[in-house]
């Protein structure tokens, strides 16, 4: 078998070191100097001649300069000869531009893509993108991971009588359907709707969740403005006990003190795929390492990634013997 | 300007006339053989040189010797030297195919959609594809046009007092509540649960319709059995009156004698993206010709195309002067 | 050695049942559903992760809907990160629009080669195309197997006193001359004239037949309304015995009624390369299988596909010393 | 309309300047030096910007040397931002090498096509492809010129009683069809065999030549030794007088001495495709500048090519009604 | 003539403005915004169909940003079907990334170039890349435009006698010769040498300064560290006074107090293809807004853009009759 | 690990024989042969598959017709389904060709890099690229290799004292002051003007040489003009004694006699990446076969190539742990 190189850009060099930690190995070094007139050169400073190389980089921000960063290594390993280069994205934040809702607009989760595949990239190992479609957009192997069972995990040791997962909005309410079913829950969806130019509210919540306790499962969580506006709608319908779970927990702008000290939601509960606010001790942070870190090696091995998610979501689970409209 | 040329597949020729008519040209003559090995060859018997050349086919069953025939149409169309060629494909049917949501299936709209690029297809016109991330697919320009303005045409003579939009999963709701609210009308949704590998069922309305007038939205209806299921669970939760609309009317296998018959179904409502059932005098059809002859009229003329849906549906709109988040 | 894995479409799945046989392995499952809007979705069910796939499909009617299969099949392996995707297609049948011989026509077989270079095919396995120069379509390795070896074994054993080759007319000539050298037999072959704009007649046989026995070869027979016409002349020319022998025996339409009780048709030989109509028991059958498995034994472990055919076919020979022009 | 701008390489300048005398127009300057380590650089000396271009340059000795410069044209003209770049490419002699007639040898016809299209070629005209199937190796536009009703011209006015088109071989044997049928005349043809790897001989007349005059055509000659030895299995057969006609006399090595002096070759008449002899007065040559120079006016125009053949070749008449196997 | 429509990223709005006043249009409006978690979109607010669009950004800090609203609006014009797409790039920043000059780094400049081809972009206009060969690393038609004249008339009202123009290093040096040329003056030429990992040092002037008026010349300055030194080197080798031009002045850093308040700088003198520091109001600023609109204007037009730099530059001048190695 | 196979063209046999022999394999046959249309066709006559195929073939006069032959040679490599092909270009003479110094001209280093990808090229090993920006027109990875160590060990034995090494021009002054740094010793430059359209002379040597010893320094020696234009220069301000050093010793019209018999000329090394001249016994030829063979010996193994050149050349030795701009 082929050595595996793993590097990691400058956005999560935790993650990065958990992933390798879990394999047995160690992150391989590397360096990217910004000249003074602002561009990034990237040098990798292993041999990857005729190895597998693994470059791990979640899109945060500065994003532009992380999507940057990423590119230059994997086009520094194609022109050093890797065999093979895997970028391990565990979140893809250009995935939200997945669609022209505007006239003229960019689709930047295609476009991004497509810079991928420009620079030389072979696979991509991500974990719940915005919308499962994205897949599409890229031209070479996805595997797509899921956090939903780890999140899971998180619940299964709480007292879940009287509970009901809820989804802020019908776009992630399958997500939700799934992550219900993990935990044998109903679940109900916030509708939203555009007020203005530049406001979208939710305006009612379909499912019954007068007098539950909500878990609310989002995909992502930047501002957190919908999830407080969420709270403030399933108060007003008797929901009594908040809980708030996300994959990925961006936490931008003022999210932390919204969140952190809103006197409805009991606790918010994310995992590690981006690197977690130094301000908020009381977040409860799921590492997905082990699970980037099995995905890598059974990549490595030739061995099936779905069969990792068998029983936690029908979407990655082994194949079925027989798979209807 | 140059010349434009329009081309029908033999998916729905009746479509292609009357999209001529509206453009005040004729139809150009082709011509597709079977050979004996049943292989397809196709002919244009217009001179394509320079010319912007349309190609008009939905893609209904047969659905692969449509494609082909499509395929090979385009291809003809660049050997004869088309300035541009531009697939005018009013029913997307791969667009279905859109994610990975079992280990080691195609993505056949994706799949597909290359299969165009490679052809040699310049530009895609195409309406209401099953999920707005399906354009992503495209490497090349798509005009992606609605039929929900041309649907609320048919109800805004109608007494629509106490009557309530209901999609019958999530993932067509928002479309739902953009139809809502060109209605004035509130919306609801049915909640989709997998009971087995092999069953799916709605196992909840999620909104209010107790008492209230249902008009069904859908983006394609193909056997109906989802929509009666939705009837029936509908029925049982004190709809008074169920109207059934959709964009693409395809009616396989036993929907026609589903729906025609069924008593709960006040009135079907479709468009002429695919050729309407002979056997259904009573079915509404309002024709999309017109909408795609104006379309392909302001693409010939260098015009905007999201003018046309104005007022219609916020994605179509002419630009705006702010796009928040 | 990397796995290799083997899967069969839905055309002729005994031919890759016994090419399994012969490799000392099983077939692998799979699955192609068909949805209720006639659209195809083919799922792998055993892992492709680093494997080498190999997907058996012959393109045999209903044509586009094995096409379309195989082309799913090979995407799903490529999203499966399969490590080499090799399609073996016995018969290709799209081989036969090679060229542009009327104004604006599609050329089938470099669109159908270009479509498997986008699905994802690293490379193609293949028998008797109908013209050689259709290699020349595949961007990708192909390697082209020839049947006259094991169709001269069939002959081997007759007496062939008195005999003579015929190619039904000059395209196939070629071809003819290489099978009369193998069992030492002089060629003659027809001359086709086009009649009218629908009718293409054999006007004239082109070496000594008559008081001969005839072996004729085609590389394809559908219809075999040629054939038939052929074997007209041959009789009016004094021929007194006719053996008829073909790679590709599609037998569709009226063709095994005519050619199998015709009366001057003393016996018809083809292969498997498609599956053998079900009605003629007398058709003799010799099976490409083990060809197929030793050129896929031979891909597999880096071995020489050409000395397959060492004194068969100097096409497929070993290289030579020296190739002049 | 744009306006078009012709240039020439230096393998037949003298063509390209009959064409562009027929065309009204006048070459444009254009100058290629070889650097003292023998790598050439192409100039263009006219402004091309948003010009449709056309290279004439026909593929003759010294070949690679012209290849290199028509490509080095091409890439001169798409870097100074050509709005099209069509090449002219009266002889494309690497069609020869069409096919993988011995193990590992490259398909030179295929690799010289993808390096037009790498180089930046909008589109080709041509003339008589040794294989029609060399049509489908190009995968941008090809317009294929035909020289039969040129060649048939000469023979119009002549005592054509008793003659017999004679092809060499069958793989010319279509075309000689189609010739003998502008002439109202029968077609032979000779039947090859390889005696020895380097050897291959005329071993046979199919069709019958005794007591006629035989009209060979050829598609191209290049050292003549095929049509001596075909000349001299005619006389044996007792062929009273022999014409031939070829489109692309390249008559290389010994071929004027041969064939110019020949005592049973009557007349040798070919086109100019390519350079004609210095040393041979009595050629006719057969001007096609008129058919290329009406082929490009009709490009430019966007008028039909195939128009051009009407009469002349079914293969480039226009469309026909119908187009059966 | 198709319609222009010229859009502006924020990298220099003003410069964009400037362009379009001298063109005599106007700037079309387009707006970016920034998603909360960083991620860009830019949507275009005038039609693009069937234009040619120009968009204008040159790759200043923060560089990776305003590259993304470069990429995205390509991105978004190619969507909304625009007929071409040129970047007009007035200081490509990532062409100083040309080679590998350390073991597995990144070429940045190849790999931008790329993103651009594979984001739709058509053309490219730029002035003074950092090294002439960088004009290959893209694949679509590129203008590179010189500021050298607009600098020369800078001096031309000046007294020059005595006056020697200098090259920082080798690398400008023939640059700095043709710009010499021009002005009548001799040149001389740092020599530059590297001390340590870190440190590279000018150890030398090549070319006799003593007792002169130097007027240094250089492509870029970021931070101004190589002119001080170079100033100093200057001084000691006894120039009298010293003026400093350059084409893209970046002046980050302190780059603007090292300069501006260097005893030994008589003046610097730049272009606007960067946006000026405001703190500087003696920097002679030279706009280029002129020469980028001429190249505009000649674009659409289909003229000559060479002929802009007639008598300036002999790499930009009309083509001479004669190219000698 | 993979079998490794290296054919020859014709370009320099011996070369690609001393190359073999230092990796203690031997060369394996191929034969191209010349068609009487002057077209060329090569055969591997070793099995290609699933083998690592190594070509050797500099680009020396006739140069298209060994640049054909090498993409012929990728070409039948290819299609006989080799797993990798890489190509050992020792002197990649298109180099020079790397900019747009005139208009519309061809930048042929760029298109030949581009027809290596197309043809199939996978990866290049090289020596010494005119400018280093050429490594970015290679769309795959490249290995530089440099000769200025095995030039230098030349040198190492020799009296240094009071020596200078002389860069014909600015261009190639970086690699001369590597090349001085190798042996401690001062560097000086040519400056060249052109002094009408056709000429260049040398003007100038920006440097001390006076008295001095010279070793002049090129990458590619031709005609040899500017060297003995060169000399003078350099005799005339008194230098002593010259040696010539180049990488590429083409020697081609009448260098050899202009070199070899130069009085001012102490003596001339050079290295063997092209074939040496018969006629000059005293040529000083350091063969790089060595570097070439441990070059392979390392891409083969997976080995890092650039600590092959640590300590001779910071731009190919391993990673610096800093690298500032």
């Amino acid at each position: 078998m082929r050595d595996i190189v793993v590097f990691s850009g400058s956005a999560h060099r935790a993650l990065a070191e958990a992933i390798c930690s879990e394999l047995g190995t160690s992150l391989s070094p590397s360096e990217t100097v910004r000249f003074s007139n602002d561009c990034l050169q990237s040098q990798l400073l292993a041999n990857c001649r005729q190895r597998d190389v693994y470059i791990v980089q979640p899109l945060v921000p500065p994003t532009q300069d992380h999507l940057m960063e990423l590119l230059l290594m994997v086009d520094a390993a194609r022109g050093a000869s890797a065999a093979s280069i895997t970028v391990v994205v565990p979140h893809y934040a250009y995935a939200r531009s997945d669609k022209k809702d505007a006239s003229r607009i960019s689709i930047g989760g295609k476009l991004v893509a497509d810079m991928m595949a420009t620079a030389g990239v072979n696979r991509v190992v991500t974990m719940t993108l915005h919308a499962p479609q994205v897949h599409g957009f890229f031209s070479m192997p996805l595997d797509h991971l899921t956090a939903i069972g780890e999140l899971a995990d998180h619940y299964r040791d709480s007292d879940l009588s009287n509970a009901v997962v809820v989804s802020p909005d019908f776009g992630n309410a399958k997500t939700a359907s799934q992550f219900a079913r993990l935990l044998g829950l109903p679940v109900a969806a916030g509708s939203k709707q555009r007020k203005a130019d530049d406001k979208v509210v939710i305006d009612a919540i379909v499912g019954d969740v007068a007098g539950k306790r909500a878990i609310v499962l989002d995909d992502e969580i930047a501002t957190g403005g919908s999830i407080v506006e969420l709270v403030s709608m399933l108060e007003r319908q008797g929901v009594t006990e908040i809980s708030v779970a996300c994959t990925h927990g961006l936490f931008t702008g003022k999210a932390v003190e919204r969140l952190r000290d809103h006197p409805g939601i009991a606790e918010v509960v994310t995992t590690d795929t981006v690197p977690p606010p130094a301000d908020w001790p009381a977040l409860r942070v799921r590492s997905v390492a082990p699970l980037f870190a099995r995905a890598i090696a059974r990549i490595h091995a030739g061995e099936s990634v779905s069969s990792l998610f068998d029983g936690v979501d029908p979407t990655h689970a082994p194949p079925q013997p027989k798979l209807p409209l």
